[in-house]
């Protein structure tokens, strides 16, 4: 008979990884006997399906007394047991596939029963930190073909649930990211929707960006929907713009974000396996991928983007997939704004053909519409962009996007831009000859955005526009005076701006 | 100026990664803006050196409150400040050494430079357990230039301190490791020690195995002795045998072990840089490494040992160490006992020279004895093991241990076996043809060992020895009830034996 422990709930968020505390002093177990070896299992006696959780020895009884088990916020829900319940603590084996972890260390070709159960182990939080973050490595460094590409896509799609949605053609659009303001999606669903083609749009939170479609959103209406509500919001509207996390599309693609992430590693086959499960999880059946190119992008290079274009293909054509990608400029960011309330302005400017609205972010956005209405077999090719173009001047749009919230439920108060602003001055005479999109998104992060609304970067000038020595190239707004500081700070070393004589041809 | 925060001792062990609490309703910081970007650095105003570390958001003010920086055990102490001292929080950037393992990742060589800045950083603990994964995995994969090893030996070495000794001829011995009861060490220092040779032995702890040279001298003797006491120890015995962790030697081992060990890996040049670094550290002139083979041993292939012994060589004569490598037999593990006290019996058998002594620990203790013997230009080739037989037979090895024992403190307790015991029968009548020494290490260390001094296994029956169905193969010991059921519960899975008609030619 196991000896039992009182499970005791930490609050700890210890970020997708599941911890377990125990004292250093417990009667029933030596936790220092565990922790080199790394994992545990914790039960409830009878029940199957053990949880996996790294171990730390805790030293104080007011964390976990020597007679408790205390497990981090991700392993309690998953234990789904109430403080007080008596579990049981074992040896955890690594993750049986962690062997094919090991084969791709060694440089071996993984086959789809290997991807499968890698993607159920990570899904289920069974592997740690360090073990993720060793697939990881070995998939970036050894490579995968494209069969393995496949494979994991497959995987990670079985990993979760999946939506279905009434009918053959139901649109999505991805963009793969690292442009700031891009927020396109909130334009060109509207315009599709309002056409009558299906575009149930979920989209993830930024995690390292300033901003996400969910996240601007929000600040018009609720994006936390059951897949219920989004089914009913759907059917009347034909599109919504939701937060995808309550349906769990592919969650080994969450988890796996949370090494990808810190070690910024973007690895071509991670990055089309984790875009299309969650694509292909979502019930999209026609997708455009928007791959922006550019010297602080992504994708820097034309030959780059093409190889990422062929892997698109070959993996969304496998699954079944009507799959178009478009190669975009990405020299700099999109519209003026960065931040939820910021893009949202803008995005509202150009629903409401509004003469200030930013002229790149709707060319943008109507050349991506244009290319999604032609998914339509009823829409003549090369006709989508005129198309897109009527649903937006004629007001549809805006009223669609209007109908959408309020299916949504519309946001009561409307959030402001942050109380602390600060203008970043052009320290010489010229002309803009070079916008660093990865530090414009950082100055953003750093000043609160997405987790206040309010905070971003506002652009006020663009490539190629001549300014003045101290003349304002754009404001920073912030709600907290920590995050104030950072970003200014931030700024200060490094504006992101490049002002030269002018634009090289 | 920076918003600061009440310093906050967390007493969780975090297993050396460097882990802060914030609380989600810090009035300061928004920790969950530092959470996805995952470090932060942590810092007292007006002094240097930040500390790096991993963000947990905390939801209980008993663990942190709002008011309160919490930081774990290895972050507090690095810090260096009283609890309630002002900190201030931001974000951090990656190490910059980072940037090489990236360039590791995608198959580059990397530079004397580059491993220097990549092991200092490590030892400071400002890699993260995912970072530390991607480097450990990026070597592994990309395998590792022998150019490269000798760097990244050199750079571990520089990473901490280093221990000097009179005399031009200082003896080590190392072996690779993952021999069950391999405790040769015990015995051949105090040859070695009194034929007047230096051999000031430090060695390491066992990590996830079920006693080190460390843990079974401290069934005997205090180990956890300061440089300043080794030194005069060595001055008057010409040997000692303590734990070498108080020295800080090549500390940036330390870290990346915690990482290899939860993930199995062991690559070749890891391996090497790793066993050199901290040799040179300690101050080892003269080494001899032993490389067991066997089809459960580290290395299963000549083939394989051979390519070992050529990078131990080169890495070896770059250092201008006087390095040999002795390829032994790592078929079944050596003596009877597994475990401190169990091993420690077994080797004070051999020293008394008693009738029951395992022979072949003993024989391989005076072959590694004589090899090390003959490192001293006096003696004649060939003639070491005599003159190590010699030494052993009258006496003076067994009267050398009791002095190093004496000089170092002598414990003044003798622990006891485990009050558990339980024995593994064989299943049926025949002849010992396979003993697995991962299986029977593994037992071992569910049954407690090393922590439980008296906890391990005893071996009752070696290769070739034949048994009759229910006899005893070996007794468990144990001390704790949970760990003498894991270790029952393991055994009963696979007793590491297999039972045959006779021993293959």
């Amino acid at each position: 008979m196991a000896e039992t422990l009182k499970l005791r709930r930490v609050a700890i968020d210890t970020y997708r990884e599941n911890v377990a505390y125990l004292h250093r002093d417990c009667g029933a177990y030596r936790s220092e006997g565990f922790q080199a070896l790394s994992k545990v299992e914790v039960q409830r006696p009878g029940r199957d399906a053990p949880v996996l959780a790294v171990l730390n020895v805790v030293d104080d009884a007011a964390i976990t007394a020597p007679d408790e088990l205390g497990l981090s916020e991700s392993a309690f829900r998953q234990i789904g047991a109430a403080e007080g319940a008596a579990v049981s603590v074992s040896h955890a084996e690594p993750p049986v596939s962690l062997g094919a972890v090991h084969r791709k260390i060694r440089g071996e070709r993984l086959g789809s029963a290997e991807y499968d159960a890698i993607a159920r182990d990570i899904a289920e939080l069974r592997y740690s930190k360090v073990e993720l973050s060793a697939f990881v490595v070995a998939c970036a460094q050894a490579g995968m073909e494209r069969e393995e590409v496949l494979s994991l896509t497959r995987a990670m799609v079985a990993s979760g649930e999946r939506l279905t949605w009434d009918g053959d053609l139901v649109a999505d659009k991805h963009c793969i990211g690292g442009i700031p303001g891009n927020r396109t999606t909130l334009i060109l669903t509207p315009i599709v929707a309002a056409h009558g083609t299906l575009i149930p749009k979920t989209s993830s939170r930024a995690i390292t960006s300033p901003s996400g479609t969910a996240d601007t959103m929000e600040v018009l209406a609720r994006v936390d929907l059951t897949p219920e509500r989004l089914r009913a919001i759907v059917a009347q509207e034909h599109g919504c713009l939701a937060w995808g996390g309550r349906a769990r599309l592919a969650p080994a693609d969450d988890v796996l974000i949370t090494v990808e992430r810190p070690l910024s590693l973007d690895s071509p086959g991670q990055m089309v396996a984790s875009i299309l499960a969650k694509k292909l999880a979502a019930g999209a059946t026609h997708l455009l991928v928007d791959i922006p190119m550019g010297p602080t992008a992504k994708v820097r290079r034309r030959s780059e983007a093409l190889r990422l274009r062929k892997l698109f293909e070959y993996v969304g054509d496998s699954l079944g997939m009507h799959l178009e990608v478009l190669l975009s400029d990405g020299t700099q960011p999109i519209g003026r704004g960065v931040g939820p309330v910021l893009e949202c302005r803008d995005v509202l400017q150009v629903l409401r053909n509004d003469p200030q609205a930013p002229a790149d972010l709707r060319e943008k956005a109507l050349l991506l519409a244009g290319r999604i209405l032609e998914f339509d077999p009823r829409v003549r090719g090369g006709s989508g962009y005129a198309l897109a173009q009527a649903i937006l001047v004629s007001g549809q749009a805006a009223a669609k996007l209007e109908a959408i919230v309020a299916a949504q439920g519309r946001n009561p108060s409307t959030p402001a831009l942050g109380r602390l602003r600060h203008e970043v001055p052009a320290p010489t005479d010229g002309v803009v000859t070079a916008i660093d999109n990865f530090q414009i998104a950082r100055i953003a992060r750093l000043a609160g955005a997405p987790m206040d609304q309010g905070a971003g970067v506002d652009l006020f000038r663009k490539l190629g526009d001549p300014v003045q020595q101290g003349e304002a190239l754009y404001a920073i707004y912030a709600e907290f005076p920590a995050d104030f500081r950072f970003a200014r700070a931030m700024a200060g070393q490094a504006s992101g701006y490049t002002i030269g004589d002018s634009l090289p041809v």
